[in-house]
């Protein structure tokens, strides 16, 4: 039995808060909350839940191609018949591939890096997919490589890092339009971009 | 394997986000966040968090005398021998006990109501442990009962229901101080709080 001095009335419940709360951007207090919702939900349903996130951990798999996240050898991009092969979107991480997928504007395959090239958080090119992309690319059949990382120092850098390892395999190199948002108001528009948007300014279409 | 249409590239990763979206104050984005966040983890990091969901929800027990979450028969509160037992602080819940008990100012027993009369969401005198509450004073032995629920209307409803069942009883029957709040200042306090505060004014002390 706990100490008499504990916080907590249980140990299990001081236990599942201690773990809870180790999850980002979840502080004690929320644990707590979360914990004592969980002993109102049915036993079946905090099972689901706890098999849920170990089946996850246990059984995700990696595309061997893209290396998206995926349950099988290659992810339901890479082997679906209807996407345009010689494309490919170079993305940081699963969620930037649902973000392109869900604008449905992009019918390519990608190449997930799974990371970003940052010397602050230790992360260098040799930790991320771009090796592989590299390869692939080698491999032939790809025409365009479309860049599509975060206009941030450490996005820039990575597009500039893999410009320079696919400049002279002769395959086309782009990157996303960077300008103003849709329904952005230009008054309230940073320098930065506004100041792109007017040096990338493009023939007036419709 | 899931439809190509799916928005999410695996069906461990789409279940486990709508397990834990299922949680209070945690939408799709904050869950897809936390997947993958648990992916990034070691596997024994996220067997211990599922563990310890299943452990206190499999494992955790009622204390027989006051009804918090405890590990045993009795909570460490009723099982101490250092607590004064002729006083019983009413709470709605376990925060409640923790919140009073941070405060080191009480040193007697609680009885955790476990929710509060709430017509507007069900919630009867039936469904809450008030009758084992007049058991408990039946059984003698507690000079006070502190009503320590919060001063909405739900909170008082229950308080006054309470105080009818235990009128008659003998016992003291005591509330929490109601006033301005340590550090308020007093222009932006509301009038009804404030007005309370001059109605319920005590001898100056100290």
């Amino acid at each position: 039995m706990q100490s008499i001095n504990s916080q907590y009335p249980s140990l299990l419940l001081e236990r599942a808060v201690n773990e809870i709360s180790r999850l980002p951007g979840i502080g004690t207090k929320t644990a707590l909350r979360l914990a004592l919702h969980l002993l109102r939900r049915s036993e079946g349903e905090v099972d689901a839940l706890a098999q849920s996130l170990t089946d996850l951990r246990h059984g995700v798999r990696y595309c061997k191609c893209c290396h998206n996240i995926c349950d099988a050898d290659l992810c339901p991009i890479c082997s679906s018949n209807g996407r345009d092969r010689g494309m490919v979107c170079v993305v940081e991480n699963v969620r930037d591939v649902m973000a392109v997928e869900s604008t449905m504007q992009f019918k390519g395959l990608y190449h997930v890096l799974g990371g970003i090239i940052s010397p602050m958080d230790g992360v260098g090119p040799g930790d991320i997919e771009i090796a592989s992309l590299v390869d692939r690319v080698a491999q032939g059949g790809i025409r365009e490589v479309i860049l599509a990382l975060s206009p941030t120092m450490e996005g820039d850098a990575t597009s500039f890092y893999i410009y320079r390892k696919l400049q002279d395999t002769g395959v086309s190199i782009t990157a996303i339009a960077r300008g103003v948002a849709q329904n952005d108001e230009l008054q309230y528009t940073d320098e930065a971009t506004l100041g792109r948007a007017i040096v990338g300014r493009l023939p007036f279409a419709k």
